[in-house]
């Protein structure tokens, strides 16, 4: 469907907007028309800040998360415990993995994950840093906290490979049945799974 | 949720996304990161439009459509019927009606609807013009296209008692049970209303 909406520059906005992930030609055509309806200075704290993110942007030079500085806050902060390295899949994780407050670490983000389909392959990622890490002898365990998924599965394999060779505590993060859920809602590869991933009870940590 | 996105370049830009009808934090956040792994050129061009959008943007003349010009390009089209009016309440139904392709006419967009709710009365919307139109012996016919929701009628209302001194014919857009749809999967309301205001059987246009 070609729409015609009156404006080019109503038009370009729209196009912009479709390309982002999830957002539809509708979608698109709302959120300009609320911007419009909007003061001035918010489309431009807008306009700008987008423009500002992609040309401004720096990765830590450590675990190449996303930083306004060379070191991110958390690479930097010495109360952190330095020599146990969480490596995960991208900011999105790392965020999901700090608001639990279970994690006092470091991380190391790859930036994706191994994803033959999508052909991500071990050079796409950040991995030769993590290599260097594990052999700097700085580090007592390596945390895998990649995704529950086939990709992740692969990724944990490969780094595993990569890093068995430096005699360092490597684990990967417990699945199961999420915590509250029934058993009869679980579906069948996570409940048995469980069953043979099951751990000796510890009293009210269960 | 306060999230430390360890960047403010990021947080500015998850910030202004969640400003947005529909966007949440979560989409914000990956809305971001899907503009930080494309070319620079996507984001900067995101970002230009918008801030183009909000600070050159015209509104029509003669109808008060967003467009680039001071006369849209409908108002300025010869071969449009100038003596039928559509009135509609936003730019977004406007496309809908032309994309139709039932309608030859010329619009008029009110930019809302009454609203007692939202606080939005007749001076809030461009009304005064419609009557200015219809008093100047330009137009035979006034389409009503408002939703047909309580706010739609009210404001059909509100416009036919503000209309109908210049014997004008006024009309609105016909409500009843959409094309294709089974008449026990209709509301109530529609289906009792298309009963009563039921149409003389025209064969094929039926």
């Amino acid at each position: 469907m070609e729409n015609n909406y009156s404006s080019v520059l109503l038009h370009n906005v729209v196009e912009n907007f479709t390309r982002l992930p999830g957002i539809g030609q509708k979608t698109a055509l709302r959120l300009a028309l609320h911007l419009l309806k909007q003061p001035p200075e918010m489309a431009a704290a807008l306009g700008e800040s987008v423009i500002k993110l992609r040309s401004e942007i720096q990765y830590c030079k450590v675990c190449n998360n996303i930083s306004d500085r060379e070191t991110c806050d958390i690479c930097s902060n010495p109360k952190r415990d330095h020599s146990t390295l969480c490596i995960v899949e991208d900011i999105r994780d790392m965020l999901a993995i700090e608001n639990t407050g279970q994690f006092k670490g470091v991380y190391h983000v790859l930036g994706g994950i191994i994803s033959p389909v999508e052909g991500i392959g071990p050079s796409d990622l950040s991995i030769a840093p993590v290599i260097d890490k594990a052999g700097s002898g700085d580090f007592k365990e390596i945390i895998m906290a990649l995704p529950a998924t086939v990709e992740g599965d692969t990724t944990n394999f490969y780094l595993f490979k990569m890093l068995q060779k430096f005699g360092l505590n490597i684990s990967v993060i417990a699945r199961g049945i999420p915590v509250g859920d029934e058993l009869d809602y679980t579906d069948e590869i996570t409940l048995g799974r469980s069953i043979l991933m099951r751990q000796p009870y510890q009293g009210n940590k269960g």
